[in-house]
């Protein structure tokens, strides 16, 4: 294994915004990544003149799908007036925002750049369900796995009932981490979406009354999630409620070197780790229940910062489905391996909790625009940190933070630590 | 625009290769990268123990639309054993080797790696051509141009009928460019077309006259390429002969920190300089006979290697069509705008020239496979730096080259300078 190395310079994040999250017909990833950009520039606290910006990385999974827009890097720099900047779209599925932060973070490192811009964006609601699944499965090792009829819930269906029979997990402990991301987006005002669980089915009951249907007999939370008419499977034993929906979006963060920090705000976010891994496609991993390259990827982040799991106070994980998320508060070290589970159903991992995961609402709730979603994690690490989360903010100081960001079923994973001083 | 800074850590190119390039309908992306991989691997002088390399980079443009296969820089890795290490995909249309190629640069300068390994691919024969045209479109400003019923061949048609019109240059000077890269190719084995203009029309010839029809009457290289039936016109006025062709492969350069290369070889070929630049789509440019983005990313890559235009003994530049060559070689500062089709019909560009351009055939007859061209770029100028491209190999040393990349319409470019110091 290659030894992972400190960075020659440091990296600090000064300005981080998103655009709201959702689906939105009237609008194309440019104009959302307008918006993020707008978001981002407004949360510099000494302002930023934009011309500043030296070059950009934009975290895209498939816009030539989705859009029919490939080539998309400096389509969006000219749409936020960065020309003649350089501009590189990274993608590596869903990790695509992640994977284009680190890449900001190794071009401040090397000297070429003080002040780099990190977008990430993906508009998926123009594609139909269908549509957006064949477009999400080409993130899967295709001939292989795809052509045996798998699609992602069905992957990480497989990961979840491989789990529960190694580890006598039930599948409502999963609704546990349903219930506690809805319940963090429901105060987020940029979450695609903003009502808990239990305000969706009172809509759901309300909406029936009022068209003179019969009203569903659902009492609590409980009830409408074992109901296959308030929470239908999708893929056994994944329910619609253990899954990221489909969503438009786009987030940017403002990387600067920090020596020159100092000109955008006197509460920088340092990035003290970055640790990346691949992995095979999940039909050729000798195990379901762990991702072994967000491991190597925490690892090589820890190494670097210089902490341990213990450190972080808060983390953004990626949690596509429910499964995901306790999968990988394991894999990060948060907890054992089988105990990550109890962790969400004793409140450890909420907001209130001693390590609270997705204040967010994570993908789950906030929303998943595929290649924005790694860089909105940083967005929250940075409003957290800074005190800014409005809402939905975790009591006391946030000094050390964690993203963990994984494309497809783990083949990549990226991992950021951010550290605030002051 | 930011000041250019010079990097804090050397690079060297250790080994370079590429697959041979053409249609292989047996061959998947993967098994031309395994190809390009094995090649690269068996020119490190001192041989290569693969597990040395620390990170890949991947240039392509959409495996997404052409094998319905994206997250593809993970996929690759696997292919060519190097998992766990990793792997991000690069895009940036037609530059996205180039572009993969820099971010290599930058992955050694910070300090991060010391031995990472850049690839490109693109597997692109298994659509027809009209479908081909489509994915590639997808390069452009889509909402803009493609609605309007612009091609790529449309593009550079509306450059070249521009500079005809301002420069006086005749569609038959083009021409000079597409035999002297034919006649590149035909020295080259790794490439497409294997055989000179003139060989081809004698070949279509002895094929009329096999199947008993009337031979075509084309006495020379210009009746054959004036002719309709020989050359037919593409888009007014580029011609089939103008234009690169539609072409599976891949290719792969190892680099690594200057301290490390002995480990390599003892003819290291040094990157002194990258510049990479950003502007709108061709619709939205001033003027249509040069391409902005090229001229900043030369003046980069010129000023953080120290040199000059005039010190670049051979280059490797982006004729997607023949006017693109003509268009490169201003932009870069070899010829004055409007001399450039001059240096081509005078032979300064040719292998014997004083400015030989594309010795590999260029991307007009070696091959355009998108992703992999920039990479396949930088083989072109080992080689020839190295005195290994056999046939084509040039008069004299090369002490310094240079390769441009150019995306879409000159939406993105990317430059790199090469130099040879023993």
């Amino acid at each position: 294994m290659p030894k992972t190395k400190s960075l020659p310079r440091g990296v600090a994040v000064v300005g981080a915004g998103m655009s709201k999250f959702g689906a939105f017909p009237e609008k194309n990833s440019r104009d959302l990544f307008v918006e993020a950009f707008k978001e981002m520039t407004k949360s510099v606290d000494k302002g930023l003149d934009p011309s500043v910006v030296e070059s950009l990385y934009i975290g895209n999974f498939s816009s030539d799908q989705f859009e029919h827009q490939a080539h998309i890097a400096p389509i969006l720099t000219d749409a936020v007036g960065l020309l003649p900047r350089p501009a590189v779209r990274v993608e590596d599925a869903c990790a695509s925002g992640g994977a284009a932060l680190r890449q900001g973070v190794m071009a401040i490192a090397s000297g070429m750049y003080d002040v780099v811009l990190v977008g990430g964006a993906e508009k998926m609601t123009a594609l139909n369900t269908a549509q957006v699944t064949e477009a999400l499965a080409a993130a899967a090792d295709v001939p292989f796995e795809i052509s045996a009829g798998f699609t992602f819930p069905g992957f990480y269906a497989a990961m979840a009932s491989a789990y529960m029979h190694r580890y006598g997990m039930k599948s409502e402990h999963l609704m546990n981490v349903a219930i506690k991301n809805h319940d963090n987006a429901s105060h987020n005002p940029y979450a695609q979406f903003s009502v808990t669980i239990q305000k969706w089915m009172e809509g759901r009951i309300a909406a029936a009354i009022k068209k003179g249907k019969p009203a569903p007999t659902w009492f609590t939370i409980w009830d409408f999630l074992h109901d296959e008419a308030g929470n239908p499977t999708v893929a056994w034993p994944l329910r619609l409620f253990d899954c990221s929906p489909v969503t438009d979006g786009a987030a940017a963060v403002l990387l600067v070197a920090e020596e020159r920090m100092r000109e955008f705000t006197d509460h920088p976010i340092h990035i003290i780790g970055s640790g990346q891994a691949s992995d095979s496609a999940l039909h050729d991993r000798p195990e379901l229940t762990a991702i072994p390259a967000a491991k190597i990827a925490a690892n090589q982040a820890f190494e670097m910062a210089g902490v341990t799991a213990k450190d972080i106070r808060i983390a953004e994980v990626h949690d596509c489905f429910t499964i995901a998320e306790v999968i990988a508060s394991e894999d990060i070290g948060f907890f054992a391996p089988g105990e990550g589970f109890k962790a969400a159903e004793d409140g450890v991992t909420a907001r209130n909790g001693a390590k609270p995961i997705n204040t967010s609402g994570g993908l789950k709730a906030k929303g998943h625009p595929v290649g924005a979603s790694g860089v909105a994690q940083a967005v929250e690490v940075f409003k957290q940190m800074r005190g800014q989360a409005g809402e939905r903010q975790v009591t006391g100081d946030v000094p050390v933070a964690l993203t963990h960001n994984v494309g497809a079923t783990g083949s990549t994973c990226v991992v950021h630590v951010y550290e605030r001083r002051n």
